[in-house]
C-alpha cells in the first residue's frame, strides 16, 4: 500500500473509547501510517468514561482513506439512525481499501448498508442484530469477509488491528507492534465470553442491560426500515 | 472499602496512551467508581498517538485518592525528575490504600521513593532500572507487592486493572467487567513478549530503541541520584 497510509477512526458521544484506543494505540505505532480522529466537528465528544475525546478532523475535511474503522458503545444506537455519519461512512467505502468496525461499530456499518452479505462480528450482546441489516454475524473475535474486517466486543479491537496490520503491511510489521505493546495477555479471571463466565453472571449482565437492549432493539428496527426504504427508492 | 472509590490516573506529555485508557476503561465499569485524570493543570496533554487527552483535575485540587496510578511511555523518562509529579505522588501516597503503576509508570514511582525495598513489574525493555530505586525487578504480568501493584508493559494495563478491582471489589466485580469488555484475547500472532517473538524481531527491536535507550539510561542515573540525595538530607 501506499504510504502514507490514511487511517481513519470515528468518533461519537458515548462510544467505549478503549473500543478505539486499543486500535489506535496500534495503528499510530505502524511505520508510514497517518491515523486521523473523525466527528462531525472539530470539537469535544465525550466518552462513556471521565475521558473526552477531541477529533482531529471533520467529515467534511477528511481526506479519503484507506481505512474506516467504527468503533462501538452505547452511542452507536443513536449513530444507526444518523444520517450525517451514515453518509460520510457510505461516501467514504466508495474509495476506502478496508471497511472496518470493533463492537457494536459493525452495527452502525450495516445501517450504513455497507454489510450486506457479508459476515460481521460485533459484542456478544448484539450478534442478534446483525441480521437486521442482510449482515451474516459471526462469532468470532476478528472476522475478515473480503475487505470488511469487524471486531468483536471492546477488547478484540486490539486483536482485530493487529490483524488488519498484518493484512495491510505484512506479519512482520504487526509482530513488531505486538512486542512493543507487550500483548501477551493473561486475563486473571475467564470471564471474557459468555461461554466461560459463570452462568450466574452472564444471567445477572443480561437481566442488568435489559432496558437498553430494548431501546437498541428500537433503534435497530428503525434503521433497518430506513435502510430498506433508501434501497426501494434507489431501485 | 467505602464509596465512592476514588482512583486516579496521572497524564503526562508523550504518556502512552492505552497505558491508561485500559485501566481507565476497567475502573469506570466498576460501579461506585469515581476516576480522576490528573495534571499539573487543567488543561490538554499530548498523548504518544494523535489522540490528546484532557485531564478532569489539577495536581492542587486532585482530592485524596484510594488509587493513585502511574501510566508510561516514552514521557516517563521526563516525569522521573519532574518534582512538581514526584511531590504530587509522595503526598498522595501517604493516604492512598494502593500505589499503582502500568509499564514504564513504575519507573515514576520509583523515583519518587515509592518502591523501595517491593516487587515491581514494568515494560520489558525497563526491567534493568528498577534496581537504581531499590526496587526489585520482576518479570510477570503483574505484580503485586503488599500495596503495590504494578503491570507490566501497555497492554498489561487490561490485566493489572481487573487484578486490582478483584482486590478492591471482589473477583465477581471483576468478572462482572470483564465479560462487558469482552476480554476474552486471541492475539493471532505469538510475539507479545520477547521469549516469544521471533529472534531477529527483538534484535531488530533493541536496535531501533537504542538511541533512547540512551536518553533513559542518563535519565534514571539523575533520578537515582536525586533520590540518594533526598534519602541524605532527610536522615
Amino acid at each position: 500500500m501506499s504510504e502514507p497510509l490514511q487511517i481513519g477512526l470515528v468518533l461519537f458521544p458515548k462510544v467505549t473509547q478503549l473500543d478505539f484506543t486499543g486500535p489506535l494505540q496500534v495503528f499510530s505505532s505502524v511505520p508510514g501510517a497517518k491515523v486521523h480522529l473523525i466527528w462531525k466537528r472539530i470539537e469535544p465528544v465525550a466518552s462513556d468514561t471521565p475521558l473526552v475525546l477531541t477529533p482531529t478532523v471533520s467529515f467534511a475535511d477528511c481526506p479519503q482513506l484507506d481505512v474506516i474503522c467504527v468503533p462501538g458503545g452505547i452511542g452507536s444506537d443513536d449513530m444507526i439512525n444518523d444520517e450525517e455519519m451514515l453518509d460520510f461512512l457510505r461516501r467514504q467505502a466508495v474509495g476506502a481499501k478496508y471497511i472496518t468496525s470493533v463492537c457494536t461499530g459493525s452495527l452502525v456499518l450495516g445501517a450504513a448498508g455497507l454489510l450486506q452479505g457479508y459476515r460481521a462480528a460485533t459484542h456478544w450482546t448484539a450478534m442478534e442484530y446483525l441480521s437486521s441489516f442482510g449482515a451474516v454475524p459471526t462469532k468470532t473475535r476478528v472476522c475478515v469477509d473480503r475487505n470488511r474486517v469487524t471486531g468483536g466486543g471492546v477488547t478484540a479491537g486490539i486483536d482485530f488491528a493487529l490483524t488488519l496490520v498484518s493484512m495491510m503491511v505484512d506479519q512482520k510489521a504487526a509482530e513488531a507492534v505486538q512486542l512493543r505493546l507487550e500483548y501477551n495477555p493473561a486475563p486473571p479471571f475467564n470471564a471474557g465470553s459468555p461461554d466461560t463466565a459463570p452462568a450466574e453472571l452472564v444471567a445477572m449482565f443480561k437481566e442488568k442491560i435489559a432496558p437498553s437492549r430494548q431501546r437498541r432493539g428500537d433503534a435497530i428496527a428503525r434503521a433497518a426500515a430506513r435502510l430498506e426504504q433508501r434501497k426501494i427508492s434507489a431501485a
